[in-house]
C-alpha cells in the first residue's frame, strides 16, 4: 500500500462502536429486542414518514447545499436566525467537522471518562491528545472538566447535558455557569442529544451568539430519525460559517432535508414521545427492581441499571441477554461499567426485555 | 470566535459550487429546467424508489455502520469482495476522507485545470498544494498530468474518466497505461461517476487490488440517486480498511443503503438509462447544432457545447438561459469557458430549452 500520511498511519485501525446488525451476524440470527443504541421505538413523526416516503421519486435532484428551508425551520424551533445554525450527517458528522475547525496535532481536547466515544474518535483522527476526567456519583463533574482543560491548555471541552452513558443530568444554569470558567481559548462543545426527554430547565441558558460555546442537537433521539442522519449545531455566526470550509456541502439529500423540516412541524409527535418516555421510564425502572437492579435516574431515552457488581459481572450480564435477543449496552470504564444500559422500548419491547432478564440473570 | 486551528484559519469561505436553489431565492422564481448538475431526469429506478418509500418508517434505526449488505452487493456487481469496497456520503465525501489520508499540510496534489472542484475544495482543507494540468483538445491531458505528478512529488493525481465538465473519455487502457507511469508513492484517484454511460472499454482495465489506484462510482448519475448521497471507491483491501480511521462511521443511513442495494439489483432500469441517454444526448446534440452551438461528443449525461467565442461571452449565454428559466453550469477556465456543459433531459426540459436557446441568444 502507498503509505498513508503521518496521522492516519499513526492511528489504529478502530471503529466507535460495533453495529448491532454486526452482532447478529455474528449470532447468526436478529435480535429479538433492539434496545442498545438509544433509538426511538416510539419512531419518527407521521409527518416525517410521509415527508421522507413523498421525497423517494424526487431522489434524483441532489440536496440543496445550503439547507435553506430546513435551516430556516430550526432557527425558528429556536428563535435564532440561520446564520447560527449548521447541519451535518449527524451529531457525530459535526463533531468531526469541528474537531478539524479546532484541532492540530499536539493540541488537546477534554472529556468525561466513559462519555461517547465518537468525540475521542475524532480527537484522535486529528492528532491531538484527549484527556478526561473521571464521573462523580454518575454525572459529568463541571469543575474537573474545567480543572482539566486548565491544566491542558485546552481547545476543546466537551460534555454531554443529558449524559450519556449515564442518563444523568445538570440542570442548564450548571452549564452556564461552566461556561463563565472556561480557559480563554478553549470552546464548550455542548451535546444536547438527550435534552427534549430532559425535565424542564435542563437546556443551558446560552445564546446561541455565545462565542465560548457550541450546541449539538439531533433528529435521531426524540425525533426517532436515527437512519436519516441528520442533526445540527447552535452557534455564533462566525464559526458556523466556518464550517464551510470543510463541510461536505451536498451531504444532506433532499428526502433527509424535507423529512427533517416535517419532524420539526409536528409538535403533537414530541408531546406524545415525551409522555410516552415517561411511562417507559417507569416500567424500564420497574422491570430492573424486580429484577434486583437499581435503575438511575434518567433524563434521556434510555435507563441505566446498577447491576450491583463490577464490570466483569455487567458485562456478562449483557452477554446473557444477548443470548436471550435482547440487544443492549453498557458504559467502559470503572465504575460506571458496573452497569447496563436500555434503551426505552415499546411495549413489544419491553414484554421481551421482562421475560428474557430473569432468564438472563439465571445464566450468569 | 476562539481562533480556528492553522490550517482552516488560513482557507477561504469558499463553497465548491452555487446550488440551483441559491440561484432560484436569488432570482425570486423556480427553474423551468434544471438541467445543470448533471442529475439524471430519467430518474432512479422504480425499485429504489420503493425502497426507500417503505424503509421511510423504518428510519428510527441506523444504519449499519459496516453496511455489510450494501457492500456485499457493490462487490457482487463488481466481481470483487466486500474488502475492496468502501462506502460513503457520496464521491465527494469520500474525496474529502481519501484527503484525509494521503495529504498532510505542504503535501501536493495534482488535477486538470478546470475539472472536478470539489477534488481541490479537500485538498486545500488539508492545507495542501494543488497543481493543475491544462486540457489538451477537451480530453485531460494523462501525460502532462504524470509529468507534474513527478515533477511535484505529488501524493494524489486525480483525473476523471470520462471527463466533467468536457464529457470527453479515453479508452480504459489508456488510464491503465497511466498508471503504468505514476511516480512512486503517487495515488490515482480515478473518477468513474459517468462511466456507467459511457462507450464500451471506458472502464479502465484495473484490478481492484492494485495498490495505485483508487477508484470512485456513484449512485448520483446512472442510478438517478443524488438525493441520497451515496458513492463508492473500489480498492486494496488494506487501503478500504484505512478509511476506517476518518470515516463517519454511522454516515450511511438505513433507507439509504436499503435503496442503494435496491437500484443495483434492478440491470434493466440501467439499460433503459443508457438507451435514452443515447437519444437525449442526440437531441440535445440538434438543438445546440440548430442555434449554431457545437456540441462536444459526449460519453456522459451531459452535453458540453461550445459556444463559439470566449468566457464572456458563454457566462452571457449561461445567464441569459437563467433568465428564461433553464439552469446550466459552464465551465471555468479558458479554453474550456468557451463552452456551456447541459445535462441530459426528458422531453419535457428538452422542449424547454429547445425554445430557450434562441430567446437567449437574441438577448445577447
Amino acid at each position: 500500500m502507498i503509505g498513508l500520511s503521518p496521522i492516519p498511519a499513526a492511528l489504529p485501525t478502530s471503529v466507535p462502536f460495533t453495529g448491532p446488525e454486526t452482532l447478529e451476524r455474528r449470532m447468526g440470527r436478529p435480535f429479538r429486542a433492539r434496545l442498545g443504541a438509544n433509538e426511538s421505538l416510539y419512531g419518527p413523526s407521521p409527518k416525517a414518514v410521509a415527508a421522507l416516503s413523498a421525497a423517494a421519486h424526487e431522489a434524483w435532484m441532489y440536496g440543496d447545499p445550503e439547507a435553506h428551508d430546513l435551516k430556516a425551520a430550526i432557527a425558528a424551533h429556536h428563535g435564532v436566525t440561520p446564520s447560527h445554525v449548521v447541519v451535518g450527517e449527524g451529531i457525530d458528522g459535526l463533531l468531526g467537522l469541528v474537531c478539524r475547525l479546532m484541532l492540530a496535532q499536539g493540541d488537546h481536547a477534554v472529556t468525561s471518562q466513559g462519555a461517547y466515544p465518537t468525540f475521542g474518535f475524532h480527537v484522535a483522527g486529528m492528532g491531538a491528545m484527549l484527556d478526561s476526567a473521571p464521573y462523580r456519583d454518575d454525572h459529568e463533574d463541571p469543575e474537573a472538566l474545567l480543572a482539566l482543560a486548565r491544566r491542558t491548555g485546552a481547545r476543546l471541552l466537551y460534555i454531554a447535558n443529558p449524559d450519556n452513558p449515564m442518563g444523568s443530568h445538570h440542570p442548564g444554569a450548571t452549564i452556564a455557569a461552566m461556561r463563565d470558567h472556561l480557559p480563554a481559548g478553549c470552546l464548550m462543545l455542548l451535546d444536547e442529544a438527550y435534552v427534549d426527554l430532559a425535565p424542564e430547565g435542563t437546556e443551558a441558558p446560552i445564546p446561541a451568539d455565545d462565542p465560548r460555546v457550541i450546541r449539538f442537537r439531533t433528529f435521531s433521539k426524540a425525533y426517532g430519525l436515527a437512519g436519516l442522519r441528520l442533526g445540527y449545531a447552535l452557534c455564533a455566526p462566525d464559526l458556523a460559517q466556518a464550517f464551510d470550509k470543510v463541510r461536505n456541502h451536498f451531504g444532506l439529500g433532499r428526502p433527509v432535508q424535507l423529512a427533517g423540516i416535517a419532524a420539526l412541524s409536528d409538535k403533537a409527535h414530541l408531546e406524545g414521545l415525551r409522555a410516552w418516555a415517561h411511562q417507559a421510564r417507569a416500567r424500564l425502572g420497574q422491570i430492573a427492581r424486580d429484577n434486583g437492579l437499581i435503575p438511575l435516574p434518567s433524563a434521556t431515552n434510555f435507563v441505566t441499571m446498577d447491576a450491583g457488581r463490577d464490570g466483569t459481572h455487567a458485562r456478562a450480564l449483557l452477554e446473557a441477554l444477548g443470548q436471550e435477543g435482547v440487544f443492549v449496552r453498557m458504559p467502559g470504564p470503572a465504575p460506571l461499567n458496573r452497569c447496563i444500559r436500555i434503551s426505552l422500548g415499546d411495549t413489544t419491547a419491553l414484554d421481551i426485555l421482562a421475560e428474557a432478564l430473569p432468564r438472563a440473570l439465571a445464566r450468569l
